[in-house]
């Protein structure tokens, strides 16, 4: 049996949901590595940025949807995910990780996750499952399981650092090529783009996450 | 001087716009290799097809817009590139490479090429610069410089080959992690997801087409 690793996706592009080569380069180590992925979003709705004026505009779209461009037309509603389901999660970076699968964005360390998205995550750590998480979306983690001063990254920057730290959780500063491990919590965490600067770089630890994450499972 | 490559997007998605997998192991390759992209799409509004039901919608989205959220907000018009601009160009699939570049979608053999996207594709040609097509993509091609008789591949669906030899071009089978070459006319192609099955799969014929490219450069 193939290992079966969730991929938490929350829309399609950097400025309102997943980022895309950070999705991809993940869903390449991951097959690369012979594992099955079981794409997933919760289903809601979020507002759409503009990614040629980099402007917030009025038209609202399907995170559900416009997700399934990144998995070539294939997901699960998040609601109906059960631990059983996966041996991990990852959750790739985004804004849309911090706007849509909570409200990070606006609220920083008050932030209150998505209820189908918190569920998940507590009940991965419960039994002992790994979760990974790139670029912005520790933010999510930290908000969820910041209680267990969990050790992640975010790469250096001063502000995030400073509202996850704010969470409970203990911010490890990290090169983009690196990860950051929580053994005890299995979390392990990489900048990505909050560093970049370009794919080749990003690719360099999210490579090293999933072979970290594979090996916890 | 890094050498330049023009990425030419059609939108963001397999069903209406650029396969993001494609555009992305495309990206990370020509990354890796220290070339410098150049982001470029056609100023055109596509008909949305919802990729959680597959089916077409009656929305109307822009290609440069929804290109710039694989692109990470960084494109130009077409209609500005020369070919002094670029080393060589690269279009990756998707349904968008048939339908928004071309009708191939709805004409088969006697589709019509967006004008700008002719236009590069005939000077590039004749400035014997490479062009690297993937996937669906080599349609545009083979309308374009059909009456070179250029050898080219979909992988081996017998429709779409047919339609590419009533374009005058020689269609040669072709496995998924290889390419086929037409060294005369510089011009090269791989199936991937015409055939797939899966990412890592159409990494491997990707991988040898920005190797070959660079090398015609």
């Amino acid at each position: 049996m193939n290992k079966k690793v969730g991929l938490l996706l929350s829309g399609c592009g950097k400025l309102d949901g997943s980022e895309i080569h950070e999705s991809v380069v993940t869903i390449l180590a991951l097959d690369r590595a012979g594992v099955e992925i079981v794409y997933m979003a919760p289903d809601i709705e979020f507002t759409v940025a503009n990614h040629l004026t980099c402007e917030d505009t009025n038209e609202r779209r399907s995170t559900l949807i416009e997700s399934c461009r990144i998995s070539r037309c294939e997901i699960e509603n998040i609601e109906n995910i059960k631990t059983s389901d996966i041996d991990a999660l990852i959750l790739p970076g985004g804004f849309g990780a911090a706007k849509n699968l909570c409200n990070f964005a606006d609220k920083d360390a008050d932030a209150v996750v998505h209820p189908y998205v918190e569920q998940l995550i507590l009940k991965m750590n419960e039994h002992s499952k790994p979760i990974g998480a790139i670029c912005i979306a520790p933010v999510v983690i930290a908000k969820i399981l910041g209680q267990k001063n969990i050790k992640l990254t975010i790469g250096n920057d001063i502000t995030t650092a400073s509202a996850i730290e704010d969470m409970g959780c203990t911010h490890v500063d990290c090169a983009v090529d690196n990860i950051v491990t929580d053994h005890a919590n299995k979390i392990v965490t990489t900048p990505a783009y909050m560093l970049g600067p370009s794919i080749k770089d990003i690719a360099m630890g999210i490579e090293k996450l999933v072979g970290k994450i594979l090996s916890m499972t």
